[in-house]
């Protein structure tokens, strides 16, 4: 309901774009209302089939390309609703009863990112399942273990891959915590204060597969920056984790340590030097790290200066938060790919285990022997150079405590993402019926 | 061990002071290591006991402020070695077999984040705790609601109010999961690759309190700024929330709004301005709310660059993190003192409800005579001004939808945070009972 | 020169884009480098003359919306390259000689951040103008002066406007050492290393119009994101100071403050609120601040973690440095829109001046008499209510020394803005001229 | 003035702390003000003479460590207020007259900034200055060039150099404009809106030697944090140098690269690991980049959200800025240390100019004998490991265009460095004047 071209411009172009990917949504969202304005008497059986039958249209229309939302739509909702009362005259009208654009976007994007989220964590999980294959695989492949970036001590291709499968399943905690938290109906909070009219909110709720109403009204509306900021802070862990897999491979793929090769069909070239095959896409991830820290924060500025009520401001958080939940998927199918094609190079990988890495081994064997350690410590200082440097294999089998080299728990972790991969399996099911009963 | 001033200023001079917070839990720490150095052999019951007597013995002098970490002792693992072993002599300088300051470190902050988690989450359910009673005080106190900064629609104080009640409930939510996260024992992971002796690190774990362990030794290490990362998001959201109700504050007590009367012991003045009252305790959430996002950021920020083992930018995080759950836990009072403070002025409130507010109302009234909404709106849209304004009170209390300001669930919402108490009250009684059983 | 489907989309996609807005300026870049090659003989004169053609070609079809970069183009250097070839075949292939995209890449993007800041600094200038007139219109409008939120001391609409006037004035200076240091000829730096063929790129750089020739090519190449910040430095204050005057719009026009009506033709309405008349471009504005400070901290942190050379990072911070620039064009433009819809409403401004303002004045009464200002301050703490209030107008009149309500200094600020528009005037003068040699 | 301990310790108890560090500041700034009452005929030459006596004697006090701002003494200003009403009765309390603690904290900051700044822009030269050195001395060491993390191109030791003495002389331009913008008086604008009284805001402004006064009042508040932010740009530039400094210089001392020794004298130890040789002073800078990244941003959105007037969130910007600049300062110590502490490994670096980085070489061989570039390209992706590898030394002095590897031109940059250097003594040895001016 804007009115000119500058306002236009600057207030609602970007939102058109974004909301394309939220039309599905919106009519969701429109069939459970529907409903529910039958229910509470305000439309007849007759007249809430007639929406279904056109809004259901609308779904096809979308799926085929033809319901695209342009300048001078607004909106989505004002298009689905413009859509409605060109087919269906005064009854088109009446869909707007009891509700208001501020609870339907609320809906439309929290059905949009419980979406996005489920296919996150599936890949979230198989990647982790990647990586534990990897870690079995190359599980006794020695390697050196480095701090501060300096050769430190005996370490594994095991250890490291395995480190990512743990590192991916604990954020599947951290992301369940936000999907429950935006796993609630704001349907029927209106501009921010509610509806004057009995709505029952429980209904819509159950309608849309909420596990639960979100209470009061202020609350729902201040809470859009505020969950979504808790989605973007588990997609920031998750970008933190893949851009540490980005730099270590950066880094072992080059001819200078070379303990990995990765497939060139993940490569990249140079149109001045005829020699190069690049690694870009670890690049882009640890860039694009950047880009959803980036979007988190921009999403929590936004929110910080806000008085309580409705604010045009959320609306420049909707493009960060779809975003990044794309390049999480994104990233997530990148790592898959980029794990499947290392081939760990063993020969270089063995040469690299040099005495040093040995020395506080040493100390410990006097330690055995009844030396104080830091004693043990100051001797092997001046010794260790010319200490015998045991097998690198043999050695790191021998660290046998939990999480050591020899002892990787990798069977706890993959019986851990199993009983995960279940659990999401069943929500992603419950997602898919709710939606088709609304269609049916 | 770092060996000259200009390096020793620049890396570690924050960290001493920083790390005169952590003497407790670097004892705790050194009494769950010696334990099962006693019973892995590596030292005799009798060492044990003197070690033990001897860390007791730094718990006392701390708290009598006699144990004080500065310029030169480089930092609190040092500190506490160095104490025993000139108390001990060799006997002390068995204590940091099979573990590294790495570990140490990391148990240390755990331990430091756990008990100070535990009264942050404490603080934030009291604080939930005043809001409803506030809501439930002035629940039918009229007070319009605002969308963009303009009147809206009828809202009620006590709507406001709750509105902070459930934002600050849920947030126990997001609290939990990095509570969780962070309550894993990474005691024996060494500087990161594990120790090649037969370490118990379950035996630890328990004694120490932690609900399990972390298995792989190279993620315990890269796990610290992530976790740290986990925590300080929930921090973040807490502020937000408060920045939220000291936006509203600042607003609601100007002259202009003059909705709320606050008790001028939480007020300052001018040096200029005779007649100044000033809310800067409001000004100052709002502020500190960008330290704690801008906390966070940093600590995203150091963790994206960083190559996989231990790295020295990890020492970078910890004033970040120390100083945000300070600021958190003193915000939450903040809030509490200042919600009991505040005086609702009634006659300015109702004043305030205009005519305009009820404009949806009347088309509304419109539906339920049978004009589509979208009609109704435009119909109300000319008439508004000359229509008559209900009672606000009265018309508050008709909007009896879940959520609406007539039926604000405020029971609910006080049931569920008597539940969070209790769950929480039992674990810090188990942090203590820990603590206790290490010492006794 | 990628290879396949997922690294083409996780890494290209956005790129591809962003490239169609440097079309015209690699054909600029392009232009100036087949000149050099002539000059050093590795081209015909005729082969230039032919290059020169078809490149003059492409700036007409992209003018026609016929040269639009697709996916499989892969960017805009092989898109420009591959039809010199489809075209004048082995002689398209020899334009490439002695550059590389790398260098090709950063030439785009110096031309393209000049043109878009000369723009933007002629809108800055004449936003500050519109500050300057709004500010002389209204000069001895009273309007409280705030601090904390809360009335503090008599001020003018004109201080308030001129504050603006001064802030945008001063921001110009801000930007032109960005725009200086982004006016380095980067050309020749090929990869980062230059190239081993004799190239002269004074020349070159001369051509293009650029200031000087950045020397060292590893720090052509590193410079990118470094200078991309520069300037999104600049862009984060006028951002700035744009927030500023959204914050102090949206509550000066709330009903409760009431000072200024703007015109509605900048305002939007509400779906559900048939009385709503919405500031939501200045909530925009407030909201797109955080959009570039976003943009500015992600390539500062993009940046932070890179080593020497060209890394693929750099394509990650294309898009944030393209998107604020147009963000803060808009801006400009919406904020002199929006000064000029402003009236002020002098009744109610007036209404507000209340006897609170002039405490200080009274204790600066009495200092003139002689008692100490601390004790005056005293005494006028305990009476101000009761003594009179001056008259609003005539008082912010004797406000005489520099920058006081009486003193405005308009002259010299307007004064000032005349020189740097010139200033930039002429620059931009340059500038066009550059492009019209090249293309003749 | 504030009143009670929860909100003291909240708002004010930082600031006390920071505080210390603007003492001679707050001095300068009274001395210049009493100087002006007296002009105005508020105080007497006489009284003059003793304000001045007794602020001399605060400095005097100051530089012996016994004028210490505690918790109680509420800021600076007060401290400095108290302690002359203590010595000087009646007139002590006249010092107030016509100031603000605004427009004195101002005075403060400003005064500190351009001290702070002139010791930093001289720490930059000087470090550019051994950049140029160390880059002379190694000039025709070999070194691979990297692009995307691989070997590339032909590099060299010197070029490497040479690209930090760049962009360090480049940013002393940033530095400078943020210098300017700072050096501007805002004493006389009291609480933002001025003083009623003829103060003359020109003769204190040269008597504190700022470079012009800042006219409109409310500008010169509201600048606080922006004039911060700007600094602060200039800062994080610092950092993300000195950043890619500690990168590479991590990188290429690793065992794999081996490029680089560094002097043990900067180097740490481990606590577990005897053999270790630790760089964590590179490390830390690379973390403390992230600080001030972090400290930037959080000053830039703690002023967003701000109306115009004074606003206490203000306060939250100092330890920022104040830190800031002592870790840019420190920073660059440390880079300068460590430049001289490097030894190339010579050996290293020829190994390391394998036949690859020759590639491109040999397409511009092609192309001087009439093969069109991409045609040569071609050709010599498939022949390049059998082609000769030229001598590096004589490969790297023959690239002689401006900024290759043979005419790094660095007697151009040292001419710059040096008349920079020249002016920025002046402007400091200014500054120092005016000082000895105020208390003489």
């Amino acid at each position: 309901m804007q009115s000119n071209s500058i306002v236009d411009q600057y207030c609602f172009a970007d939102g058109i774009t974004l909301d394309n990917a939220l039309v599905l949504y919106d009519v969701y969202g429109s069939l459970a209302h529907a409903a529910m304005l039958e229910k509470m008497g305000i439309i007849k059986k007759k007249e809430l089939n007639k929406l279904k039958k056109t809004l259901v249209e609308i779904v096809s229309l979308y799926k085929k390309g033809e319901f695209v939302i342009q300048n001078g739509d607004e909106d989505v909702h004002t298009k689905v609703e413009n859509y409605l009362s060109a087919e269906l005259g005064d009854l088109g009208k009446k869909i707007h009863t009891a509700r208001s654009r501020n609870d339907q976007v609320l809906v439309d994007l929290r059905m949009y990112a419980k979406k996005e989220m489920l296919e996150i964590v599936g890949a979230l999980i198989s990647t982790a399942t990647e990586f534990i294959s990897f870690a079995e695989k190359f599980q006794h492949y020695p390697m050196p273990g480095y701090t501060h970036m300096q050769k430190a001590m005996p370490s594994s291709v095991g250890l490291w891959g395995a480190s990512f499968a743990e590192q991916l399943e604990d954020l599947v905690n951290l992301l369940k915590v936000a999907y429950d938290l935006n796993d609630q109906s704001p349907l029927g909070s209106g501009a921010a204060y509610g509806v004057s009219l009995p709505i029952d909110r429980n209904f819509t709720s159950e309608k849309l597969g909420f596990k639960k109403v979100q209470k009061n009204s202020l609350y729902c509306q201040i809470s859009r920056p505020t969950f979504q900021l808790a989605v973007l802070q588990a997609m920031s862990q998750i970008m933190l984790a893949a851009s540490r897999f980005a730099g270590d491979m950066l880094l072992f793929t080059t001819s200078e340590f070379g303990f990995f090769d990765v497939d060139s069909s993940i490569c990249t070239g140079s149109s001045i030097m005829p020699q190069k095959k690049n690694l870009d896409v670890m690049e882009y991830v640890r860039a694009k790290t950047s880009t959803v820290i980036a979007n988190e924060l921009k999403t929590a500025t936004i929110t910080a200066g806000l008085p309580s009520g409705y604010n045009a401001d959320f609306g420049e958080t909707k493009g960060a938060f779809m975003e990044s939940l794309t390049i999480v998927k994104q990233t997530l199918n990148v790592l898959s790919a980029t794990i499947v094609s290392i081939t760990p190079n063993l020969e270089k990988l063995e040469e690299a285990c040099t005495a040093d890495l040995y020395a506080t081994h040493h100390a410990y064997i006097k330690v055995l022997e009844g030396v104080p350690f830091r004693t043990a410590y100051l001797d092997v200082k001046e010794t260790f150079k010319s200490l015998k440097v045991p097998n690198p294999v043999t050695h790191l089998k021998k660290s046998l405590h939990i999480g050591g080299t020899g002892n990787l728990k990798l069977g706890e972790t993959k019986k851990t993402l199993i009983a995960k991969k279940k659990f999401w399996e069943k929500e992603t099911h419950v997602f898919e019926s709710v939606i088709s009963s609304l269609l049916s």
